[in-house]
């Protein structure tokens, strides 16, 4: 038995385009975001890779993603599941910051131990701050567990129990399942699929829109190491774009 | 206790306007109806009706009347369920003909009755029927419920089962549900919830767009027989055009 799972991150949104930390702001696609998502769920068509269930974060780039996507390849239809635990690394206080700003305020190695450190987060976010999500209904269940802010070691950490409770679930009902998220709860997705260590995770990056497609053997191990994009020429671009964000 | 449940019609959709019998295919709504749909999101938005929970058909139309309506008002996020119990009614051999056209075919006695008589369906679709949805893989796991043709009484018989296990669980567990459906699928449960005679039935005309407020007591009766519009005299004028179709 091979298992199917399709990892799609989010087209570019409203502060991708401007260079903003998004985090758990709950900002929308923009036009380019759109057209994105048109072309993952065409490709999903064209490689005949038709999902059978959907997960998404809360947060509406992930879902509309899904949505177009799943529109474009005719399977609208398709069973829904949405967790808070897919979503995007919390970005704490820098939620609402300019990126390039940031990094001149706070110097090249500040920037990139928040960006790309394992287990230094930002600085928390003040519950009053227009940013925040504190008082969002969609978080009311989550008591303790709302994050202030949080590294990628902490993204792992609340994203591995809905992987190993609700995914795997379906996965093992033999769905072909899709998972429309974001930059760093898909790379705490791969970080375990692929065993890869904390330090080289750093250097891990996952384009906007292209399906990545894992298939995993009885123990869920990938039988071809980091997956395989559908557009994979495409694919080795765009990673190498959002590397250099921020400069 | 009072159980609170919103029925949504979906909007215009590309054979609305050519005229033609749509049924089970699956056709997508066209601009119009997806501003109906953003507006009824609005409608909910503007009354502080925010809904917990959302079930739809597994038919585009409906589906992307809920996403849209759903993302106008910040609950883009909420849970999603879906039956084919929630479709529209199968319209057997009429999937794909001009409402005019049938009616200059048939006479205005027969085509009244396949149209708003509640037990007389019209004739069954021949599985190659390029209108057919046999085969489709959405309806896989229908069996021998799969309908060829149906008439109101059918859609009320395959409708209850859904309504008195998932719809009836989300708001007994104090939900307020948004139901995403259509014109018949609605007045299946509509009769149910009012009590409305299989004659009565007939006269019942329920716009697009427009969200259809029930607050249910208890028994899941409702407190005001009929339900409430949250726009009261737009939806008086759009039943009396959908009464006039085909004419």
């Amino acid at each position: 038995m091979t298992y199917e799972l399709i990892l799609l991150r989010h087209g570019e949104s409203e502060w991708n385009a401007k260079n903003l930390f998004t985090g758990w702001v709950d900002v929308d696609l923009n036009d380019k975001g759109r057209g994105e998502a048109v072309n993952g769920g065409r490709l999903l068509a064209d490689a005949g890779l038709l999902p059978d269930v959907v997960h998404t974060s809360l947060l509406r780039r992930a879902i509309t993603t899904a949505n177009l996507a799943l529109d474009a390849c005719d399977r609208h239809w398709i069973p829904v599941r949405r967790s808070w635990r897919l979503n995007e690394r919390h970005y704490g206080g820098l939620q609402g910051k300019d990126k390039k700003q940031t990094l001149a305020e706070y110097g090249e190695e500040q920037f990139m131990l928040w960006r790309r450190s394992y287990d230094v987060p930002p600085p928390p976010i003040d519950d009053d701050n227009e940013w925040s999500q504190v008082g969002d209904p969609r978080y009311a269940g989550l008591g303790d567990e709302m994050p202030r802010t949080e590294c990628l070691e902490d993204v792992i950490a609340r994203m591995l129990p809905y992987w190993d409770s609700d995914i795997v679930a379906d996965l093992k009902a033999g769905q072909r399942v899709l998972v429309a998220a974001h930059g760093n709860s898909l790379r705490a997705v791969v970080k375990h699929l692929d065993s890869i260590s904390d330090d080289d995770i750093a250097g891990l990056n996952i384009p906007t829109g292209m399906p990545l497609v894992y298939r995993l053997d009885d123990d869920l191990r990938p039988t071809v190491p980091g997956g395989e994009y559908l557009d994979p020429e495409a694919a080795a671009a765009a990673a190498a774009a959002v590397a250099n964000q921020g400069r």
